[in-house]
């Protein structure tokens, strides 16, 4: 029985549909991001980073999204989440999933929370507007893969967990000016991915309503 | 024969130090960062992305840095540079290199790249003064995972890909004004890294000088 400690929407959502997937038995626990509880003594002990999920495999407590799905992939190679150990197909799931954490979602984070890196509202704006420009090349960049591949998914027929991961940070630029919806090719990927029951199950669980992405 | 794309010091620098610790079969390529190289017509059809940097192995193009060690680190296991798939040591293997190319790199990048979220000098020094400041913290959280670990590495006894990305990134450090040497575990850390053959020789092939780190 896995826990996985979760906020509607968060981080947690892409190893939340994996364990959808995979037909885990798992319990959510709601971590009140409205009272701040991801900062609390109690959930900095799970995670000192402070930040959301967390997932308990018995004596195992894991933080970082990314981490908890490659994790979750390799507990469950029936699944088929992630391609054979020292592939090539591995090395590419490996890269897109660096490139989704270290440079996509790390720039989302930086255009949510601006003010992290401003004294003031005048140049955390600029921070703001700078990062959702930046977040457009990148979903070009990802756009653009997936029209020199074969699709439907990054890495051509087979669903893996990198795609929940994209869905996930797709649904965060939902209401950017050019969201990743906008894009013909990633909005077929959006759509194919969410046509999931796995996918619908998770959002039904953690009460997210639409528009999804 | 393994090719790997570098240029000196740069995110090349943790890959590089594992071929050496594989005693692996490979030539360094210098991209010329000094003309812009990275951003060539050539360069760009192997990392659309631009950055440095790339490993070909054979038929297998592959960038992101932290994607290569976990590549080169499967794809040659005796030299055990990463934990057995599906362990828990392999979870805290991923949630550390996560959280170093998710998090730590990622700052880095802003604090030494500040001017692309600002429109101007003043908002640029801004944003590096948050950088370098969140980067500290970033530093106390690792210092704190090495005391409470049983070290010498992240994960313990045995060396890991995931320390000689930590070296990388710490090396990045060297001129804030509280590096990573600064703290009493990290500075040892970064000694016994340091200290082996295969780091010296990483080192001496990209023609990197004292300070290291």
């Amino acid at each position: 029985m896995y826990q996985l400690y979760y906020y509607p929407g968060n981080a947690n959502l892409a190893p939340h549909m994996l364990l959808e997937e995979i037909g885990a038995d798992y319990e959510l626990v709601l971590v009140d991001r409205s009272r701040n509880e991801q900062k609390s003594a109690a959930y900095l002990e799970l995670n000192p980073a402070g930040r959301i999920p967390v997932l308990v495999d018995a004596d195992l407590v894991l933080y970082e999204s990314a981490a908890i799905c490659l994790h979750l992939a390799d507990r469950h190679p029936a699944a088929g989440l992630a391609p054979a150990l020292g592939s090539d197909e591995r090395a590419h799931f490996y890269k897109w999933l660096m490139y989704l954490t270290n440079t996509v979602q790390a720039e989302l984070l930086v255009y949510f929370y601006p003010e992290r890196l401003a004294d003031e509202a005048a140049a955390a704006a600029q921070v703001k507007a700078h990062a959702e420009s930046r977040i457009g090349a990148m979903l070009d960049l990802i756009e653009a893969a997936l029209a020199a591949g074969s699709g439907p998914f990054l890495l051509g027929a087979q669903y893996r967990a990198v795609d929940a991961y994209l869905l996930m940070l797709c649904r965060w630029t939902r209401n950017l000016q050019h969201p990743a919806r906008a894009r013909p090719r990633l909005g077929r990927f959006l759509d194919t991915v969410m046509a999931r029951a796995a996918t619908q199950r998770a959002f039904a669980k953690e009460g997210i309503a639409a528009p999804f992405y």
